[in-house]
């Protein structure tokens, strides 16, 4: 329509005649002509604006360059929180709403390696891998951008209210190109995905079952020619199939933040070399850190996985009678407390990453 | 020596000055020329007949060629066993002496599903990822070769004496390059992984740590012009690191046993295409096989994992007090024959691949 008048302020000065001559549906021409389309989109931006919410469309400047260079990009972004985010050089890290701890320690401890090194994350909001990304850019000190699939005013789901603020109040983004009040619906999810492929440098798979909306988010990113990364996983569970048969049709295999770093471009990599929070050196944990502590807690450790829980049950069962019940609830306290475990839901403990 | 002199038997028949302006040390130069030499051969012959293990030299047609044409390759292999088995299309499947029950089920289950359709494959007969290579054959009806790192007659480890027999009866093959009664040196072993690589068409290594005996076997493989696979797994098991990072650096991604087979070249497929034993289908099982049994079995089959033991006290705690203890142990019971569980040391118990 733009390049049919040669201007957005024509489409909306034109006859309806003009208007379907341009071949657009009776309703939309009709719309428009009658000014009732103008009216709509001043509606939509005195809410938006009253609600400290950024229109930014395709060719606003502040219009990240990746996402306007793809085959369909959105001609307008609805940005909550800082609008500066989103032209930030990021990575979108994506996967399964239902992780095992492997994935979603792998989503966390990658998320905040990168962001603390100063890329912004790219995600979803969905439960599982893409809620895990997001609070890893949190605790990395990193900034993050959720890309909805309903209005940026419609939190989905209703449980990532928290995380949702948390993001807005550390110099993130929560963004959509649909408009205010849109509520989940779901074919607008993976609509929005070509979004968190195409404002990104490149997409980093965690965890992916063979059916999956991830797949989704890797073909456009294939498409976009954007950088796919993935993490490895035990072929035994289902969720590496996705990650292992991307590895296998090329995507770059991803233990560490730096197997991401590494494929950077230069002018990139330059402009991030610094840690994000100087004070704070990045906490780029290796995955197999030394056990330190009280010898009650080294023994926990041991007993411990990453990648699988461990119930309270199991560990008493094994320590006892080494060990009192309340030491090894003292020592799990200590080392939850330390961030070297973490208690999942059901009394059920693992080590952290 | 043989180029000099233009023939095995001239060089015997040379003179020591003829023999020492070939340049050869001066202790082995008259070895030769005194006639001991040929000596010390003879008496190997006649041991090695008494014990019916075969002499392959080099330039016999009976010579596995991919072998003779590494830059190195052994002058001679003793054989015991089916000296015809050493030129059959081989794999060789390797990795630590150490691995998790993930890195052994996946050993077994490849070299299975590979040796019922025809491959030998070939291993080093080390604890660990070598012998359930060798193990797995077995169990897929195939044939398999272990190549050891002392002479054929002396098996290492012991605990490998009725393993070792196995291969011996289902037409395997064991050989070295190294002199009967040669015992167990740890400067041989590297030394013989260049056969295992050598005589194969392609190296799948399955769990191995950053400084393991499977490295050099990794690199003899990459300078002998094999194909190289490798299986994933969680970036957090140490055991992941060497097959991860062979992948990230072209090794083939292989979760299946058809990962292997897709890369074989035409013609050894063609001659493969049939399972070895006609009346049963190989038994490739799918690795998320449905499950099936009795109610209790299926409820035991949930708790356990393929990569994971799970101890017998932890499934009586869970399972209790829906089922008792007794009906638990005959759930197991059942489940093993059926080849649906495996029992672990220590009354630990993993699901089969």
């Amino acid at each position: 329509m733009v390049e049919f008048f040669g201007g957005v302020d024509r489409i909306f000065s034109a006859s309806l005649t003009e208007l379907e001559s341009a071949g657009i549906p009776a309703v939309a021409a009709q719309s428009i002509a009658t000014g009732k389309s103008r009216e709509l989109a001043q509606e939509s931006m005195v809410r938006a604006s009253a609600q400290c919410i950024c229109l930014v469309p395709m060719d606003d400047p502040a219009f990240p360059t990746p996402l306007r260079q793809i085959y369909d990009p959105p001609l307008l972004l609805y940005v909550r929180g800082d609008a500066a985010v989103i032209c930030q050089a990021s990575i979108a890290v994506v996967g399964t709403r239902h992780p095992t701890p492997y994935g979603l320690g792998m989503a966390e401890r990658l998320s905040a390696d990168l962001a603390s090194h100063g890329l912004t994350i790219i995600s979803g909001l969905a439960r599982g891998v893409d809620s895990a990304a997001h609070r890893g850019a949190l605790a990395g000190k990193g900034k993050t951008i959720a890309v909805f699939g309903t209005g940026v005013d419609v939190i989905y789901p209703k449980e990532n209210q928290r995380l949702a603020d948390q993001i807005l109040t550390t110099g993130g983004a929560l963004i959509s190109e649909f408009p205010l009040s849109t509520f989940a619906a779901p074919q607008n999810f993976p609509i929005r995905n070509r979004i968190i492929s195409g404002i990104s440098i490149g997409v980093l798979v965690i965890e992916a079952g063979e059916y999956s909306g991830t797949r989704i988010t890797s073909r456009c990113a294939l498409e976009q020619n954007r950088e796919l990364f993935a993490v490895p996983g035990n072929v035994t569970n289902r969720n590496s199939w996705g990650p292992n048969t991307l590895i296998k049709q090329g995507a770059k295999l991803t233990a560490t933040w730096e197997d991401v770093w590494e494929e950077l471009p230069e002018d990139i990599r330059l402009t991030l070399a610094q840690p994000v929070s100087e004070s704070e050196p990045p906490t780029t944990a290796s995955l197999f850190q030394s056990e330190q502590g009280s010898p009650h807690e080294k023994r926990i450790l041991r007993l411990l996985k990453k990648d699988e829980v461990t119930h309270i049950d199991t560990l008493v069962e094994r320590l006892e009678p080494e060990l009192s019940s309340s030491e090894i609830f003292a020592a799990l306290f200590e080392l939850e407390l330390n961030g070297k475990i973490r208690q999942l839901p059901g009394k059920n403990f693992v080590k952290s990453f």
